[in-house]
């Protein structure tokens, strides 16, 4: 599910003075002599450093509440919490910081030639738009969002437990109106949904996405249709037995397999911890060396523990991949540059990897040594089964091929919302019409519709996107990976993941934000910008020969038509 | 072992000024009005449980370390250490702190008839100490004192290893340096040890603790010998079948009954956690809702892990039962009032109660079913193992007699280091001398006698008398709620624990630090200021009876003759 110890900011650079203090911007007004700009910039890391050391405590009070911490011990964390929130936000606004950054800034189209680093000069850019950023937000405005995040989720709980969307609709409502001030104070002259889109995906505007999600929701409306016209759906009954139902999926047995499976892909156990949580995740203590996953287990449905595990191996694996000595210093280049990015890593190893034939080629008979019940069959039927394509309800338990579709609905729904086109109040019958639009069905109620998920009670607006753009960016990478690897395919199905973990260590999280989007690392990477046609091939390709679609069928999935 | 989570300084009210700022007295120059006092104390309040907040943050920061951290970890985990005492460091030391604790201490004897509670004035006080003592502290002391304390550990481990204190000795003489200055500056009329002692345990000192030592030291070296005489030890044999050396106490069944134990005397899960740790603690993460405790577990040794888990359930009960409302309010009158308190709670359900002969008549048969294959034995003969009097060189695995007598000698040595009586080279002759006046045995090297504590690698001195105060305390609670509750005995003998934990509760856990000491504290409660007399009775009753004692002889030891 989600990542911790990734930043949550975004732009900022010579975006002008404004707010509470005067903001640092390239090329403007420093008198200094540039040759002491090297003592500032280690000045700098300094306070970067402890800035990173307080993230790293944020992270690691998350990791507990969610893992260890007594159910009792939930007040006094919200006040350990809050507490270190205040700490990191001095921290991030020091006017110290800002003298630091503001020499720097004057030069920073000199500093390549000064004998700064590429590392050094990324550095400093995200350093100064983090510090804009954070300086330029109402103070009663972040204090009024900690308290709506706080009372928001309570509300949605209970309106979703209720299954009525009025009840939560106020909450709906307020963050719009916190979200349209927090923008107009920090990014005036933007749109306010480009403002949100660009605090998770840098760079990612309606401009950018609106063609994008065009280009593919045609394609995947027909593709879901073409597939459910086939009326075929997996063989389920070789997982049928009676076993499955009386609940022999031993969860130790599934805990260790999960751990051997996430330790084959690479995770490194003396620089990270795997346990179990409600909700996966992966978070960062802000240490490549401190990684810690989360999975979870069913005792009647071997699938999702697994998947899950490795969608926060791969995760996992971008943290403990990032840039280690510029981790150590604190330095904002090894941080990913985008939760598109991020969640890149996460699908390239739970469906490229994890979801493809040759995965299961190697690892069935583990499964089927491990579950003895288990009555035989060939990983071709578990294939089937983990990929069927059947529309549902709800967006984290959807296909590969409905999910970009749940995410355009509420890409849709956002975009409205803050343009001011849609009204709180139309949300739930807005959102049933496009289910019924893209995917053929209609939810009976608020809780299986729009009431489904977090995002909207903790003021997660423009973070949607970036799950779609993952999964485009994973299918991307590996193509892009499938041409320089030698034999890859053959690889995994060895159970060999060392030169695709290897290569995208190198090509991926070891660069970090170097670039300022992850539109240009991809490009740097496979060549070109982001683009679906890649992603819809592969969909095309795989679901075609899963469910002997037609040469035709595919192809007109593929082109986009 | 440790306790995290309690304060770690003491004295300071009244002082007068000195140091960085001026410090907080009663009843000096404040011009304000008694009637805002009320509102300067809730402005207080906020502030001092933004502290507390910030020492639960340290010591989950910690207890993870101990407990679930991958190895890896370790750098950057030591610098959210550096960084968060940083904080915490700069809010008790901020001036606004100060301004608060000004009036309310100028009012310090008015505050009672302004409507202040008790609880209210303790906390007054006990916060003005902790600012006086924080502000006085040279910072580049508190810097020098910090690195010593990560070299000095390594130095200590290093030197242990080799056996040769040479290597240790300059580590020692920096940290006598470093508390001589820290003296003179915060406590320049006290005494150096005196101060030292006063850290951990409020109102100790040299006038106090040499006639207290004087009276335990001739019984209690008697008694050792006396006991040596008979030639007697408990007969092992029932415990030495095979099994017993072929490791067959399953880790897995000790810990279910650890748990199982410890939550019979009280310990409440849902409060608090029960893991694995190599050093047996107690961590509060500052609330008593979320308080834990681990203990560690030998495949070969059945005695060991449980009774180091009655020992930590102790303290844990002690952290559970603080005033919760105080607690919540960060108001340091919840604390206890010194370090011998706390440990007096641990030995007392370790000792008083779990090593007691009624306790093992009630549990010794469900040993007895947990590990099938140990032989058929009363619970009189695990009652003698547990609690054979051996002198051994190392002071943690030491017996009840013995241990003071461990104390006392690092009481001497430590004495006469910051009196200048003793000089740092001759340590070890002087340790092993006193060993073998002591107990009669004298250690084959370094490892085994001076270098055995980590006390000493991070400047801990005047920690360890805290030890032998709470065994005398211990003994002294128990002698009196023997008398307030019923049939106390009896009711252990049946596993009924709550009369005992409700009594302490009530007595010792809320009551906190309303008063100024322990000794106070204990004297509410007992009657008496500390006595050793009780203690001295407790053990020679207890030995005589276990190895067949003349009356005469026990008579000797009990009237400290």
């Amino acid at each position: 599910m989600g990542v911790g110890g990734c930043r949550a900011a975004g732009l900022g650079i010579g975006a002008g003075g404004g707010g509470e203090g005067a903001a640092v911007a390239a090329g403007e007004g420093y008198d200094g002599r540039g040759g002491d700009l090297r003592e500032v910039f280690e000045n700098l890391k300094v306070k970067l450093k402890e800035i990173s050391a307080l993230q790293g405590v944020q992270s690691l009070l998350t990791w507990d509440q969610q893992v260890y911490m007594p159910v009792n011990g939930v007040t006094a964390r919200g006040e350990q919490q809050a507490v270190i929130a205040r700490v990191v936000h001095a921290h991030q606004t020091d006017e110290e910081l800002g003298a630091y950054l503001r020499p720097l800034m004057a030069e920073f189209e000199q500093l390549r030639e000064l004998g700064f680093s590429q590392l050094e000069i990324a550095s400093v850019r995200e350093a100064a738009r983090d510090y804009n950023r954070t300086r330029k937000k109402p103070v009663e405005l972040a204090a009024r969002a900690a308290k709506l995040e706080a009372t928001g989720v309570n509300t949605w709980q209970k309106a979703r437990k209720e299954k009525d969307f009025s009840l939560f609709a106020p909450v709906l409502q307020e963050w719009i109106d916190i979200i349209k001030q927090e923008a107009a104070a920090v990014e005036p002259i933007s749109d306010v949904y480009d403002f949100c889109l660009d605090k998770f995906e840098r760079g990612a505007s309606t401009k950018r996405l609106d063609p994008f999600f065009a280009s593919i929701k045609t394609p995947l409306i027909s593709l879901v249709r073409q597939i459910h016209k086939t009326r075929q759906g997996p063989n389920r009954q070789f997982l049928q037995s009676k076993d499955l139902f009386s609940g022999t999926f031993s969860l130790e047995t599934q805990k260790r397999l999960a751990r051997r499976f996430s330790e084959e892909l690479g995770f490194e156990f003396n620089s990270g911890r795997f346990d179990e949580s409600v909700h996966p995740m992966t978070i960062n203590i802000m240490s490549p060396s401190d990684v810690r996953i989360t999975s979870r287990f069913s005792e009647t449905e071997l699938s999702s523990g697994i998947l899950a595990t490795l969608h926060e191996t791969g995760h996992g694996l971008y943290e403990q991949g990032r840039n280690a000595q510029a981790c150590k210093e604190g330095l904002p280049v090894s941080r990913p540059p985008g939760m598109g990015m991020h969640e890149s890593q996460s699908l390239l190893w739970e469906k490229q990897v994890g979801m493809s034939a040759e995965y299961w080629e190697h690892y069935w008979p583990i499964i089927l040594r491990s579950f003895s019940s288990l009555p035989h069959s060939e990983f071709t039927e578990f294939h089937k089964v983990i990929n069927e394509i059947k529309p549902s309800f709800i967006r984290v338990s959807a296909d590969e091929v409905s999910y970009p579709l749940h995410i355009l609905l509420r890409y849709e729904i956002e975009k409205g919302l803050l343009h001011g086109s849609l009204q709180v109040a139309d949300v739930p019958a807005v959102w049933n019409q496009k289910m019924e639009e893209y995917l053929g069905i209609v939810p009976q109620n608020d809780a299986e519709g729009c009431l489904q998920d977090i995002h909207w009670g903790i003021g997660l607006f423009g973070y949607f996107p970036t799950y779609t753009l993952g999964a485009v960016y994973a299918a991307m990478l590996f193509q892009a990976a499938e041409k320089e690897i030698p034999e890859l395919r053959k690889c995994i199905k060895e159970g060999k993941f060392k030169p695709l973990r290897e290569w995208l260590r190198e090509k991926i999280h070891t660069v970090g934000s170097l670039y300022e989007t992850a539109d240009e690392l991809v490009e740097k990477v496979t060549g070109s910008k982001l683009d679906a046609s890649c992603f819809l091939n592969y969909l095309s390709n795989k679901y075609g020969a899963l469910y002997n679609l037609s040469r035709a069928e595919v192809d007109a999935v593929a082109i986009g038509s």
